[in-house]
Order: C-alpha cells, then structure tokens, then sequence
C-alpha cells in the first residue's frame, strides 16, 4: 500500500470509534442511547427527505450531506456535549478544536483539509447547507424525544425556553415543520414535564 | 402537519429500526456487533474518503452516497443475511422486494419511487454508482475483519475461495487496494484461520 492509502485507512480505522460515542437522545426502541454513527447516518436520510422543506431550494443536498457525514467526527477525541450541559458547552469548542487538529492530521493533507472544511462550515452555521444541516440536527433529536416519552426532557430539568431557544433553527429554515415541534412542545408541557424558569 | 409529512416522518421513525439490526461484522472496540446505521454511515466515509481508487473517475460520489444510505434499509423488515449463508441467500431477494414494497411505501409516493430506485441500483450492480457502492460494501467488513483478529473468519467455515468471490469487485473496481485484501487473506491463511474445501 502506498503512504497515502495507509493514511487514508488509519483514518477510516480510528472513526470508526463514532460507533461507540454515545449521545443523550435513545433510539427509538427505548432500549439503549443513539451514537454519533447512526445519528449521521439517520440525519443524512432527514436531509434528503425533507429538503423540500428547506426555506432556500437552490441548497446543495450533497454538500449538505457531507456536512451531516462529518460533523460529528472530532467526538471520537472531544466526546458527545449534551446541548443543555451549560459548563460542558464552555470547554466545547476548545476541546473540538483540539480534536479536529488531531483527527484530520492522520489523512494525507489535502483530504484533511478539506474535510476539516466540511466540519468547520457544520459548526461556523453561515452557509446555506450549514443552516440546513443544523436545522436537521436540531430536529432528529427532537423527534426521537417526541417517540420515547420524552426521554431527554425527564433526565433533565429544560425548560420550554431553552427547548425553543434549541430549536430556533427548525423555525427559522424549516418553517413548515415548526408546527410538529410546537404542538410536541405544548403536549408536553400540558404533561408538566418541563422544569420551571 | 400535511400528509405528505406525516408519510415522511413515519418513514423516518420506521428506518430507526435500522439501529438494531446487527451484522455478522464486530466493529473495531470488538465489544459488540455493528448494525446495519452505523454500517451505512461509515460506507459513505469509505466512498468519500476512497473515491480516487475508483476505476473510472467519472463516478458520481453524490449518487454513490444516496446508493450506500439507502442500500440496506430493506432490512428493517427482512433482516441481515450473512454472506456466507447459503440458505439465508436463496430465500434473500424475494424477502427484500416484499421489505422494498411495504417500507418504500409509507412515503410519499414520488418519494417512495425514488428511494426504492435507488436500493434496486445498488442490488442490480449494473450502474458506475453501483459499481464503485458494491466494491465498498465488500472492502468495509473486510477492514473490520482485519481489525478484530479475523472475527467473522473465526465464526464460520468460510474458505479463501469464497473470500476471494466476495472480494473480487474489489478487484475489479478498486484494484490498487487489492494489495491490502490479499496480504491480509494471506496473512490468516498462514495462521491456519480458514476451513480447507
């Protein structure tokens, strides 16, 4: 094999660690917490499902894919930050920096750069793809939550604020499907499940 | 929310499933099997990462892409069918077309019709895409294999000659890694780890 391919599989080996970092949303079946692996893949299929509803059709839905694809990868160094984990969110974006220079490093140059690119326009959230690829991953968890009872908002005391505050994304570049989040939201907090201010 | 994205959201709750239907292949930490997400999600890496091996360039890697999200999704409903199973393979296509109609039919229909055109690609083997989406589905068990001291070698009587069929479109459509497949096969076979004739 050559330099390049070497660099290129130990790569492909060390990623494969996003099989075992565990996020707070659970999968479906109840039975276990989702990891950073099936989370990328299961928000690819959202953005090529639900593009249509994206504010802004000239997105490029390849781009944005490749986004989703990559833009958790630092977590096989940094971990999964839980999004309502205010003092983990203060060390999150040295601890994924850090992170970055050290994952993209293992592929031969060029690719770790561009890589790197993908994954800094998910996190800087200017372009256009970035917006939908956020706004996406902003409403999987969401989802997820609305079909295991809540599992997220029981362990944790969110507020409806900080819930909206989350998913001003979804409102602002899906607007259409705003309205599932809303009536997810008023549902329940009709249940009391949500902490007070 | 509309009917069409009630149709769309039940599909994307239904594909969760995805998340537990485990495969023969371990990932790397060796603590458990990988399913049938986070396969398809490091397939897309594989593409992306892998791309420039590909016999003709003219591939398009965003197809390629939609081919490898999707490829598996049928087994939600049909389950995974280990290659090296016989009897599992003869009752296997007929399996996934009724999984094709009843899962590709909780979209949309216009939707429905492009998802399940893009896993018939992937199953027909005909097109570049398809081509270059099959030769990776071949090589990633193979780097996991690798990687867990042979782990799928050691469950079944599987020969060098059938490795070598399953790994042939690597050959052919990924020849400048078919260093890495031989030295590796060769390197078992020295250990004494496949079932003779």
């Amino acid at each position: 094999m050559t330099d390049r391919q070497i660099k290129q599989f130990e790569f492909l080996i060390e990623i494969d660690k996003m099989k075992s970092v565990f996020r707070r949303s659970q999968n479906i079946d109840g039975k276990r917490a989702e990891n950073d692996a099936e989370h990328s893949w299961h928000l690819c299929m959202l953005a090529v499902t639900l593009k249509e509803y994206f504010i802004d059709q000239t997105v490029d839905l390849d781009k944005t894919i490749k986004l989703l694809l990559m833009h958790d990868l630092v977590e096989v160094y940094a971990g999964d930050t839980f999004c309502y984990d205010q003092k983990g969110n203060e060390s999150k974006a040295e601890r994924e920096n850090n992170a970055a220079d050290k994952l993209f490093a293992l592929l031969p140059k060029d690719q770790g750069e561009l890589f790197k690119s993908y994954w800094k326009e998910f996190e800087d959230f200017k372009t256009t793809e970035s917006k939908f690829a956020n706004a996406v991953d902003r409403i999987q968890p969401f989802i997820l939550n609305v079909n295991t009872d809540g599992h997220t908002w029981k362990q944790t005391a969110v507020t409806v604020d900080m819930i909206y505050e989350r998913m001003n994304p979804v409102k602002l570049y899906l607007p259409s499907l705003w309205e599932y989040v809303e009536s997810n939201v008023n549902h329940y907090k009709s249940l009391g499940r949500f902490a007070e201010k």
